[in-house]
């Protein structure tokens, strides 16, 4: 192996080094200091404003600021990218950002304040706002690395389809986030730009593989962000950082353009999503790239315009008396205490709420989640390999700390060998039946709702683990990549963080295998000390619009809830 | 190989028999009659009234009629199970049934008409309308064979979800129609029920794989039917016959529950569509799924509840003036002259209508069929084989009548081995790359239209052939099979007929290949005599309800142009 892509890297992180206007440099706290979400606030780097700015998490209220012009997009976009450079900052405060473009971004801002000045109008629904994008969403005249060395180099000589259509709906992409090589990991490491730590802990993983997207809104350092998700990696990063992620079902977003990862893999696709702080930037980002017709600009866009209807819960009865089915555990591992307490926070105050709840039985998790592992690794090796070879840097198979220091802990990334077409087409012949079955199992729900319809939505963990857990620990996505192989749309939303007492460990349960055992040693609270921990909401499939509605009712019972605990 | 497999097919066909009411023999034709079309109205089987009712194309009428009790289920039921079986006949007249079930379905209608009788209200909107289904289409208690002797006594659990919305929407299933053994052909032979003809022309073939169904509903054995689609098997029947056929695009209708060849393979999932005699038949069944949302019902139905936005074509400017674009060729085989003929007829219609007319430019046709073609064999040697290993059938690898006789001509069904997973996943990527290339360059036609939009649709060829070609010659698919890869939706409408002198054989041209030069010397209206020419418009992906609009369009603007030659 030569030393060729090492200088790749160094000359990579010069450039990236080089990119930060050097009057935004802070001083990093030390690394004892866990939690550095109060530093954009305490540094002194952001005017009074700026942190009025960047502490606005309802994205309606920031547009609704730029549009009566009460904030220039100029103001907003550079109290965000003062705050995202101050969460990447070199000395690696949580280390989430790839593409920096300042000059780009500002000027664009800029530009879009004198077209409202001279002609009174809005240039989109998203007018002036700043959007942070993971690092495979293709922008002209960028590099698109999305965490290999061998990309380094590689600049897009167009706008991915979903950038394009930002672009037209008065956006400001400002800033591109860090992801694992390979994509296929729920932590964010590489060889190219190292590690992106939890904001609310840094000796925690942010998740992945949108953990940039997961750090940077983690530190309130863009207001809305847009991931992908293949088995969880909207979500899972969504839920470590305390965010709130959407997971759309196949297509509903435009990908044409990104770069990607097992591409040609038709099978399970993976899907682009929104993160934010606030459920009004995720329904406010659909409803506008739903506006924009993607189906006529990207060839695998679901037709879906933004359904009112569907918004509106006319399927459920409009969203008066709904039932939610709470998925206590996947029948493979019993989550960590936060995440039981966190269900049952959750059910309290949908039932204060006026809702139902019932019990979701989960069918079948193993058998899906095997067929989703075995559908994305049947070719896996070589896609990875095709792209490492060029430069040959390694093709990591662990996001333990250690590997960071050239040591070769046990591999965990899976992969085939020898897979033929027709095995694989039996795998994805068993997974869709799977997917048929599981679908009369919800719809047979509708025996005990006492609604007259099945359950409305499933509330379900995003992982078992009680919060982000320590860095190269993420391994268990059986609570995301199922809903994958379904197909169901999915919203994260946060509920409580981890506490010291309130989550202490359990007596032992009885084991329902030798990895719930595992899972089950490696609780302690002082470990996942303030970990955000948050659950997902799952619609059927392609109701997005819905999940959104009713991931706002319960994030709203939940508010309350806790507000009458005060 | 063991006689049992014969054993097997002796007693099917002994059942199939047993099946058809004695009193509904007829004395068939002769052989060296070809255009057996007029038989069911002339060879006094039929009552009068049974005459009109099955002379009825329009669907709407027939309903109308159900629905003011003018006719009774019953009588309709009764008159096309007659009719249906004039055209099956022991002695083949064109052959096209395989489960007949003539007290299951008039025990059916009876109810029907009790029920109206009784409440007054109709069942659904398909109220007391007979309807054929391809041999795919499992109906609970009867087998589904499927062309393949191994699945002789493959009796159904269950109704596949389709056959279920049809029942719950008040029709009635009566006859299941013929297949070629495999599906992947565009005849219709198989080893257990044998070969469908053509009623126009008994030498020539009704296409495949709805081959039954297109021989069906060319007698006007059936008002509308069910067939399904991966490379053309619903539009080359419909055309080859001279019907009305629409293929979805992916996921409009819910395959659930049917069998299918090559399953698990999702790149190129077929899709089932409806055949009639009228447009009203295929907006009436469109119309009628989509309201019993089979989202709910399929896990890969796409969720479109009826979009009635679209089919005022509001985004085809309420379809006051459309810009079609007419495919001559697709740059790899040159049509027979009758095809060339009906583009001009069509041409000339629409403009006529006040419509305008552009040239279609073919976009790498011939890299995305083979494409479509590399995906559907990466398995499917094996997949086949699972099947007739079971009994030691034979695969078929050709559609000549000599291999009915024993005889082995050359092979035309082509497979791959050894294909890896990943192999695949590069062909599709490929192909992904080109259905994105596809819409941009569909999009660029926006600079040539004058209508400030790119074209409405493309009006293009169902096959090279002067219309249905002689048994075993039915060899080229590219015409249907590339929209099948870029999942367009597509109509298929009747144009005219093969006429002697109209469309005699031109000087050769300038040949594009070897096969445009063989597809050339092809040609000879005798042999081609009375085949139906059709043709397919097509639109753009999801567009099913402004391809049935705007199909209406040009069907209203042929056949006003034929009245005003008169």
């Amino acid at each position: 192996m030569s030393a060729r892509w090492q200088e790749l890297v160094a000359d990579k992180k010069l450039r990236q080094t080089a990119s930060i206007p050097k009057i935004w440099l802070i001083t990093s706290p030390p690394d004892s200091v866990l939690d550095v979400r109060k530093v954009p606030d305490e540094c002194g780097l952001l005017t009074p404003k700026e942190v009025v700015i960047t502490n606005t998490i309802e994205v309606q209220t920031i547009l609704a600021n730029l549009a009566t012009g009460k904030w220039t997009s100029l103001e907003v976009t550079l109290a965000f990218y003062k705050r995202a450079i101050i969460a990447q900052q070199l000395a690696s405060l949580v280390n989430c950002l790839t593409e920096i473009f300042v000059e780009r971004a500002l000027a664009r801002a800029k530009e879009l304040d004198e077209q409202l000045k001279a002609t009174g109008k809005l240039a989109g629904p998203l007018h002036g706002l700043p959007i942070s994008l993971k690092d495979q969403l293709s922008m002209k005249g960028l590099e698109t690395t999305m965490g290999y060395v061998s990309w380094i180099g590689k600049y897009a000589e167009r706008d991915s389809v979903l950038v394009r259509i930002l672009y037209e709906a008065g956006a400001v992409p400002f800033v591109r986030t860090n992801v694992p090589q390979t994509l296929m990991w729920s932590e964010t490491y590489n060889e190219v730009f190292g590690r992106t730590l939890n904001p609310a802990n840094r000796k925690l993983t942010s998740g992945g593989s949108s953990g940039g997207e997961g750090a940077l809104m983690g530190m309130k350092g863009s207001p809305l962000g847009v991931g992908s998700d293949i088995g969880g990696s909207i979500r899972i990063p969504a839920g470590y950082n305390g965010l709130y992620g959407l997971r759309p079902s196949y297509g509903r977003l435009p990908y044409a353009g990104a770069t990607n990862s097992l591409e040609g893999q038709d099978s399970i696709p993976s899907v682009l999503g929104p993160l934010s702080n606030s459920m009004s930037g995720i329904k406010i980002f659909m409803q506008a790239v739903s506006a924009s017709k993607p189906w006529l600009k990207d060839s695998l866009a679901r037709y879906a315009p933004w359904d009112a209807s569907q918004y509106t819960l006319a399927e459920h009865g409009g969203g008066k008396k709904l039932c939610f089915a709470i998925m206590w555990n996947d029948g493979q591992t019993i989550p960590h205490p936060p995440v039981i307490r966190a269900l049952e926070m959750t059910k309290n105050a949908v039932l204060a709420a006026g809702h139902k709840v019932v019990d979701w039985q989960p069918y079948k998790h193993k058998e899906i989640c095997g067929a989703v592992y075995s559908i994305w690794t049947a070719g896996s090796k070589e896609d990875y390999a095709s792209v490492a070879d060029i430069t040959g840097e390694p093709v990591l198979n662990t996001m333990e700390i250690e590997a960071e220091h050239g040591s070769a802990p046990n591999s965990f990334l899976p992969h085939q060998e020898n897979v033929t077409a027709h095995k694989l087409w039996q795998t994805q012949k068993a997974r869709t039946a799977w997917r048929q079955e599981y679908l009369e199992h919800w719809n047979e729900t509708g025996r005990v709702t006492g609604t007259g319809r099945p359950v409305d939505a499933v509330i379900s963990p995003i992982s078992p683990y009680g919060g982000a857990p320590p860095h190269g620990k993420s391994r268990n996505v059986d609570y995301t990549a199922v809903w994958n192989g379904l197909d169901y749309s999915a919203c994260v939303f946060p509920t409580t963080r981890v506490h010291a007492t309130l989550d202490m460990k359990k007596s032992p349960h009885q084991f329902l295998n030798e990895r719930d055992k595992t899972h089950y040693s490696m609780w302690d609270p002082q470990t996942f000390w303030n970990a955000p921990v948050s659950l997902q909401l799952v619609g059927r499939c392609q109701e997005e619009e819905a999940v959104i509605a009713m991931t706002e009712i319960v994030d709203a019972a939940l508010k309350k809830q806790q507000v009458s605990k005060l």
